[in-house]
């Protein structure tokens, strides 16, 4: 049995802040060279179209089709794919998406108004978006959950039309995917993807139709292209490596931590998996449970990169001191493996998602337990939520003024406009106030 | 009297939504120059903190400072300016604060839970961002309005601490955005502003501490500077040109409307002024009013520009039409101004804020209505909102799972992690099914 070398960190270390700052280091991939490439492709698309999304597609994914037709993906093809479907797994994928729909259903934010004394009416209408595109990877990592995931809470925003691209490579095309689509009500769907997909998304071609808002994960290309559209369509959070952050008591048996770190290792090599705990004698069992089960992994190398490269066993005085350190990684998976793990949230205020005591996988979040598993990473928590109903839904401000309301209102609008010296602005107000 | 050559369109003309698009073009400025500079700003204050703050504060503001101590904006100093306000604008201001507050307290969104039959409990925690930058522009665009709209809902949302930056040109200090930043209770201030100010804010330097997000209106090196420290911090939405579009049925006075679209003109000259109307005799009076209205006007110059270059008069068939035209343009600011304008929201989907009737000036709610004015310009309306709490809250997702419902949802998710090859996944599910 090889040991995994893991890092050991300690508060009680005068420099573990800034050891943990040097362990969530993470630039994202900024390369010119990329930068330059999209930029070149959004042009194309924006100005010839189809013939330029055929190009690229024929380029990039060696294809060899004449034009879009022979792209688009029709709704009987997606059908199909569901009906040959293996019968648990379709049953596993119609738990899953009822489950998220019953979740998601509490996020939908209604329409409000209130009228005051004098007749004035004041209120927020909420409309969803018309279009939503939904970028889909090709090859390995493209997974049917993440197709639910995105979909579900457009859905049930009320967008009318959700258009999926999905890059064929080779024209291998991912019958999940297509299944998902189906399950999930996905509208139209095209065999596109890469920087021509965001593109063709973002300005609409003759055949791909344009969108209100781009979701969906996707590699270098993809996320360059969605940064440089955003404004022209809106764009969901562009996605770091995923990150997993555990807390426990040390009461929790170890063989069952160290595999809910693997699960996030086994990601990618860039994924984060990090054990805060206040007893050192459970951070050594966890190590040993890791170093005995990880020969048994299919994802063994990847498993044992991240968790070398970016993992990380920290020792804390106590549980209020492990909810400093949550705080300031605000990681985008959190699990609070401990007796208590109501007393300990409420100290917690930055976390993605939090996998409360003893018995909640992470892995349950990922696929059935109804929340989103699109998430903030990197720090991002900070400032950022679960992908929900509310990326697919705005908010129009509503303003009715009575007669006498214009008055009132006027009068001090008039005032702080003169104040400001726009003059134009204190003159239309006062226009309501003379009758 | 001079005539005002505003552009006449009309739906009936075949080329009518081509002739809109090239109406409704406009690209941010993009220029490669400024961003090469913002990226050196950046950079420098990331690595020397506020010793490049002050180099960049002494060379861009013609300032003369030693530390930033000199640049620290007291609280005290913020006191004695609230204290120094006429009684006529500070009486305002407190009017227009009050109402912003009753308004955006609609707004706050609330933790939510729900258990299940088998007591596994789903959820979704809300908590406020931690510290906000607020960045108020110098000199001409200095408005205390817009620290009230800015501040105001970080403060329904519960941020503990917002930190405003406001740059001092040849070190000349804004009165009212201090007394405004003291009525509101900004906690910290700072003499600072620009790509500088944005990176002190986004990085943290010894005196300026980190924010979590940075919110309010700048020129194109701050706006530029915002887009990229995107990611380490949030941001709002970078605006473009402020627009409004007035709907008439034709039966308001006429010299309102034109006072109306006057109002958006005279904040620049990219302002867009636009009226849609069935009536094409309204259109002639509006034309009428506004040829014989402008002349009065202090701001004339600005005005006559931006309703020749990107103003329009445009008749509609009828007012469902009329729908169609506000749905394709989602303008900032919507004046329903017609008789039944609850019935025309109906078909309203696009739009910033909607002034509702004859009785309601935009200008109102710039000021004092109560719903903020900082709202999504550009076709943005289509995917994003007015600024709100909601911009200052975020959400954790919640998953406590019981035995029972660890077994329950243990197994599907082993099914859907299997096929997705990610065996850690299925192998952390399964350890809590064996209970």
């Amino acid at each position: 049995m090889t040991s995994v070398s893991v890092k050991r960190l300690t508060t009680q270390d005068e420099n573990f802040w800034s050891e943990l700052d040097g362990l969530l280091a993470w630039e994202g991939v900024s390369d010119e060279q990329v930068a330059g490439a999209v930029k070149e492709i959004l042009t194309n698309v924006r100005r010839r179209g189809d013939e330029a999304v055929v190009d690229y597609t024929n380029r990039f994914d060696r294809m060899s089709v004449q034009s879009m037709d022979e792209l688009d993906i029709p709704q009987a093809r997606m059908q199909e794919a569901l009906a040959r479907m293996p019968a648990d797994e379709r049953k596993a994928l119609e738990f899953s998406t009822q489950r998220l729909f019953a979740y998601h259903e509490y996020q939908r934010a209604e329409s409000w108004s209130y009228t005051e004394p004098d007749g004035t009416l004041l209120g927020q209408k909420v409309t969803p978006l018309d279009r939503v595109g939904l970028y889909v990877p090709g090859g390995k990592a493209s997974y049917p959950s993440s197709v639910l995931m995105n979909a579900v809470p457009a859905k049930v925003a009320g967008v009318e039309e959700i258009i999926m691209v999905v890059p064929t490579p080779d024209g291998e095309i991912n019958d999940m995917v297509l299944a998902a689509a189906a399950l999930v009500g996905v509208d139209r769907a095209f065999a596109i993807g890469g920087a021509q997909a965001v593109a063709a998304l973002a300005y609409g071609t003759d055949t791909v139709p344009q969108v209100d808002k781009i979701v969906g994960p996707g590699n270098i290309y993809v996320a360059t292209a969605k940064g440089m559209v955003f404004g022209t369509v809106g764009i969901d959070m562009i996605a770091g490596p995923s990150e997993i952050l555990v807390v426990c008591d040390g009461a929790t048996d170890p063989d069952w931590v160290a595999m809910d770190l693997f699960s996030q290792a086994e990601h990618d090599e860039d994924a984060q998996s990090i054990l805060v705990s206040p007893d050192a004698a459970f951070l050594d069992k966890v190590q040993q449970s890791i170093d005995r089960l990880l020969p048994e992994m299919e994802r063994e190398a990847i498993i044992r990169q991240s968790l070398e490269a970016r993992g990380a066993l920290v020792l804390v005085e106590n549980l209020e001191e492990a909810a400093r350190v949550v705080n300031y990684v605000a990681p985008e998976h959190l699990e609070l493996s401990v007796e208590d793990p109501d007393e300990l949230l409420e100290n917690i205020r930055h976390a993605g998602a939090v996998f409360m005591g003893r018995y909640t996988a992470e892995a349950v979040g990922d696929y059935c337990a109804g929340p989103n598993h699109v998430l903030p990473t990197s720090r991002t928590a900070r400032f950022s939520s679960p992908l929900g109903v509310y990326d697919f839904q705005k908010r129009s401000s509503l303003i009715m003024c009575s007669p006498a309301g214009a008055a009132s209102l006027g009068r001090y609008a008039s005032t702080l406009a003169r104040g400001e010296g726009l003059t134009a602005h204190a003159r239309s107000a006062e226009y309501r106030m003379k009758k």
